[in-house]
């Protein structure tokens, strides 16, 4: 399944949901990352995810697509991607 | 169509640009959107958008999908669009 991930972290725990977040996706924009990822490393890394969070500040929204092509891309402005190849 | 917004703008424009998305769309968290919306409707949100934002630093991502159905959300976390009812 293809899916998007965006966060909203608070600045004490970004580093490592960001770190954690691009072992398992591409990383697009500043808080947002999508990707092919099976459900069973979904869990996964949602799991890790908990452990990073304060689930009363914290948020992580994930938009699944059973299919890539369902799901079409428009950037406007600057593409992050390109930046993070350099990092 | 469906379509989910994320944009990571600079500090002097977000405050812009959260009010000219959320004339279009529901606010679900800190810079993410999401909504039905008509082709002609998001051309001339992207339009305006384009206005506020520095194309050299700013970006906006959207991900279309024909069919709301086909795109599933799971938000572990805070749900934003809870607080959005009180502002």
């Amino acid at each position: 399944m293809y899916v998007v991930v965006v966060y909203d972290i608070g600045e004490l725990r970004v580093a490592r949901m960001l770190k954690l977040c691009r072992k398992y996706l591409n990383w697009i924009q500043n808080s947002v990352f999508e990707g092919e990822i099976t459900e069973v490393k979904l869990k996964e890394m949602l799991s890790k995810a908990r452990e990073i969070m304060d689930l009363d500040y914290d948020s992580i929204i994930i938009f699944k697509s059973r299919e890539h092509k369902w799901l079409d891309k428009q950037i406007v402005g600057v593409a992050r991607s390109q930046i993070d190849n350099f990092l």
